[in-house]
């Protein structure tokens, strides 16, 4: 049969199940990826597991998000991280290294395989012909210790290029129209798959600028072919004999098509406060600016750096602009160095900062209140800036670039300068103190944590009756941030659950947790999508440590779920969303659980007001039985063990 | 009479009182410096005194502390500071262009002025010969608004320089050794005048490094001979015209002498948690470390990072060490780049930050608990780096990189390299983008406040009955960091009062403003050396605004002295210092305030406890006057009130 590319990678890691559209697969991961912010979890869990060695090909820890370092927290948890991948055979980038999806781009990408990595941006591998998927930081762990992660064998859509980008018109503004046309949610159980004549017009690097804000479509991942390009780049960087060339076979069948060509493109932009609100830049052209950011993992290529250069030489930043760039890594710094771009670019007024993610995740760089920001990031949310009341938009590196010239939003191709032609170095610049090895003597490795890092809160079995008063009654679309708050304050104590527990559904309700601690388990009770927004476990956490046992919802979102089951939070939704209404907090409710069986009906009955309701729960019979055994991670506590009676017999 | 430099200085500048040794005296600052932290409270002070334009020759404002940019509230104090310096005609740095007293040095010091600085480094431009004293925010905006400042006439010292520093012995060593030498007290109501024929040997940065750390012996400035060498920096930024030669005459008469034998001087250290606990680096060397950090206002000229790159140069970072650097200016960037050090620091695998104070003032690169940091700025106190459990040494630059790559406290000479040979260049490379001109059109400028800028405190005049509870019992040495903490979370709202006032004693008492909120005005009583530490006001400002009227204590430090001068907070002081055992928390005193005086005598009336005690005041009648009106800011809107009534007949 002819295969996808697709296809055909999935099954050079596929452990469980057959690729059949929507039937749950297994993959095997051959690399991992983790970083700083969401690590401290994953190796606490490896930890917690007794794993003394990661059983994947390769897998590297980057040190790039939580740099701020206000006080110990960031500098304990990277010694902590140091320590433990250096005893678990993690290789681990230096400080300053980089951001982790270009970096693994640069030194560890192989076209064919299976990338798992602990962050949404994971899928920027796919520019290099990887299978790539990003998780929480207890899958990441999952996947390190050689257990599959499983998904729903998505749909495949082939997005055909065609053409050649004019000038002043890079790769960011194709990722811009594949969100104009199918928004944030079209890609969700898909994977968008690249083919067609325009791919060879695209450097790796390109490529996973698509890849890489592809996320933000919803979808699985994408992928491009692995082909003369992606040789290239791999022999520039002295991995040429990791190279396989990949691609589609002639005739494949995929489950839908979007046709764009190249050469019609113009410089797009994502309107606040959602990466889909795409209009052309001259539709908006000529409004004010407070501030431009460039850089981060979608943007910040050595091809981007010149070019933001091009546009910047001998000109100023506008005094009403805060301009700020955080190049991707050390090597791309220092090609730019090299090319004289980064003088031109500090000569300009831009202030260049170390190679990290920064003001991306929200670690610095905010604007001001009610701040017009112009990014080159892949996501706009609403704060995720670090001001509440931003204005993000998102856009091509030369929108950014001019724009910061200009003062307001200028679409690059009016500004009357001439391109550049963008060679890539036949070698980049070789640095070997980008990584450390892992120890050849783990066991004289001593991991050290600091006070903020905590043992991971051991979780009960769930109780055959699950009963309590309602401790908060929701409403529709709570997300993450509402259960877990993010921003810098509460970024270096995310993996502190105790601490952060304090803080739980602070946003709506500033007593929650006093509350949930004096009563003995407690329920919560919310309307529909509850959990939507990041991938960030501790949303499931810290209800569960505060000891809430159910969550009963009009309908959840799908990143959560899966959180809910690794860490033994009980999802029921309602049979009929009417009894939602008949719901006030303080209610005391009863539910019958002895037994959960997928697709059952449970009676929940209110003391407080003596009457019934039916719910119902989402989770297939392998999550329900993994909820009631305290979560995935008591699972796989018990099959560690028994694996060593075993060993032992 | 044949004049130290020093008072042929003062002379330029002196408009109330003689130059006489231990007598008030008061001077006119030529030229001002802020910046964006102790800023925001200059400004809000000018903005309610109703200045239209600074009265200064020159007034310079910096971007440069708050950096991070974590939320809204740095972006919002940059733009009401941009706004009030362009409105009231004040020069300002853009951001990114460095950090203050390297930016004042190269572009607006001229030998013979004085300056007068928001921040206590401000006597670094003693280096090219100015007048230079380190204020808080609001005795900055006082004399931006042309009042002199005040302060007694001090004894000048004369640190006589002979021979010549050897190599891998750089400046910082210098002031290492006079601080050896004299302690962090030795300098108190002293000036350090510079001479001898070791002068010449130092360039103008290398002045700036020991002026600049002059100021941890608590001098009043430190300051060096104008000279050839000064002459050549001032023509290499394009300054030869406001260059005049400066030095004492022969035969000047100093209060003291010390002598220092360059050539005999050797890499210094100070080890935590003081400035002047300096041993030989050998002393210590072999020490392993966690972090360096180079850079800060005290050693980040070109000269300093030349250096810096000629150790580092095809060395990498040991693996165990988190190393950093902070250049000073965008000059010094950029004349790095252009002579390949700067490539040469990154590939090494030191981060390279934005040129602000960073680390230096706790915003950013804090080390992990316990961790032992080498740092080339000028302070080293406990928990100054963000990391209440630091352990910090001070070194220069070469120890700094030489240790950076070993792992270990490494003295630079045993490294077997060459020294290399530094020429300060012909001609800097000129940058017109770093500053922003204030506004031609003053009244069309829009002054912005974000939601954390608050008005000043309206403070009253003070009752003639002083009474109240005691609301705080205070033990001895009570630092400005227990009244009004610090650090990342703290230094975005110490302007806010209302706000910040929720904090204050936090660290002694976490329900102190609650308390005092509640209570119809307080006392508080303390031990010996109440308020020493920083020159923050808000130490004054937040008691006062809580309801505080009066603090007894034993005594009280100098600048916390002046402080609550200017905010109208009373200092006593008790006649027996054996009263302060009676006295307990929720007593309630009475004292008659009707009029103060000078030197009188003021019975306390205990009516808790039914007995009576005697306090006098430290303060001189002038003080007095101002803490009855409510402080020196009721005092100056009073004067300039009945300016403008006198100009209007």
């Amino acid at each position: 049969m002819n295969k996808t590319l697709t296809e055909k990678l999935i099954s050079k890691s596929l452990v469980e199940g057959e690729m059949i559209r929507g039937q749950r697969i297994g993959v095997k991961a051959h690399q991992t990826l983790s970083h700083d912010l969401n690590g401290v979890m994953s190796y606490l869990v490896l930890e917690a597991l007794e794993i003394d060695r990661v059983k994947t090909e390769v897998s590297v820890h980057y040190t790039d998000h939580n740099m701020i370092q206000a006080d110990f927290k960031n500098s304990d948890d990277h010694e902590f991280e140091y320590g433990m991948t250096s005893k678990i055979g993690v290789y681990a980038s230096n400080k300053g290294s980089g951001i982790c999806h270009q970096l693994h781009l640069e030194h560890w990408g192989i076209p064919g395989k299976t990338l798992i990595g602990g962050d949404s941006h994971t899928v920027a591998a796919g520019g290099i012909g990887m299978f790539s998927i990003g998780v929480g930081g207890f899958d990441g762990a999952m996947t390190m210790a050689g257990e599959p992660f499983y998904f729903k064998m998505p749909e495949i859509i082939n997005v055909k290029l065609t053409g050649k980008l004019n000038p002043f018109v890079s790769a960011k503004n194709i990722i811009l129209e594949v969100l104009r046309r199918i928004s944030t949610k079209g890609g969700v159980g898909k994977v968008l798959e690249y083919s067609g004549p325009g791919v060879k017009t695209l450097n790796v690097a390109e490529r996973s600028t698509i890849t890489n804000m592809g996320q933000e479509t919803g979808a699985t991942t994408s992928v491009f072919p692995s082909d003369e390009n992606t040789k290239k780049w791999m022999k520039a960087y002295k991995r040429e004999k990791d190279w396989v060339p990949l691609s589609a076979d002639e005739g494949a069948v995929y489950d839908g098509v979007i046709e764009i060509d190249l050469s019609e493109l113009e410089p797009l932009i994502a309107l606040p406060s959602q990466p889909d609100k795409v209009v052309p830049v001259k539709e908006v052209a000529g409004r004010k600016i407070d501030q431009v950011m460039m850089g981060s993992c979608t943007n910040t290529s050595l091809h981007d750096l010149l070019s933001i250069a091009n546009i910047l030489d001998g000109r100023h930043t506008n005094k009403d602009v805060d301009a700020g760039l955080y190049p991707s890594t050390r090597t791309v710094i220092r090609e730019s160095i090299a090319r004289g771009a980064y003088d031109k670019i500090i000569a300009s007024g831009v202030r260049v900062f170390e190679p990290v993610c920064g003001g991306c995740n929200g670690c610095g760089f905010a604007p001001k209140t009610n701040g017009v920001s112009l990014r080159t990031t892949p996501r706009n949310f609403k704060g995720r800036s670090g001001t509440a009341t931003d204005q993000v938009y998102l856009v091509a590196p030369e929108t950014a670039a001019a724009s910061a010239v200009t003062g307001v939003i200028t679409d690059p191709r009016d500004f009357k300068i001439s391109d550049y032609n963008y060679e890539m170095p036949e070698e980049f610049i070789f640095d070997s103190n980008l990584f450390i090895s892992p120890s050849d003597n783990p066991d004289e490795v001593v991991i050290t944590k600091g006070p903020n890092i905590r043992p991971l809160p051991e979780v009960q079995p769930l109780s055959d009756n699950v009963s309590g008063e309602i401790l908060l009654k929701l409403d529709d679309n709570i997300t993450t941030d509402h259960i877990c708050p993010a921003g810098a304050l509460y970024l270096p104590i995310r993996s502190n659950i105790p601490e952060m527990s304090k803080h739980a559904f602070k946003v709506v309700d500033e007593n929650f947790a006093e509350r949930a601690n004096k009563s003995d388990g407690g329920i919560l009770v919310a309307g529909v999508n509850y959990g939507q927004g990041s991938s960030r476990e501790q949303a499931a956490i810290l209800p569960r440590y505060l000891g809430v046992k159910t969550v009963i919802a009009k309908d959840f979102a799908r990143l959560h779920l899966a959180n809910m089951v690794n860490w033994g939070l009980l999802p029921l939704t309602f049979i009929n969303d009417e009894d939602y209404e008949n719901l006030d907090q303080e209610d005391l409710l009863s539910i019958d659980a002895t037994e959960l069986v997928e697709g059952k009906k449970y009676t929940v009955f209110n003391k407080s007001k003596n009457i019934k309701f039916e719910v119902t729960s989402p989770l297939c019979q392998k999550d329900l039985a993994a909820v009631k055994a305290g979560g995935t991670i008591n699972v796989v506590k018990n099959k560690l063990k028994a694996e060593k009676i075993d060993n032992f017999k």
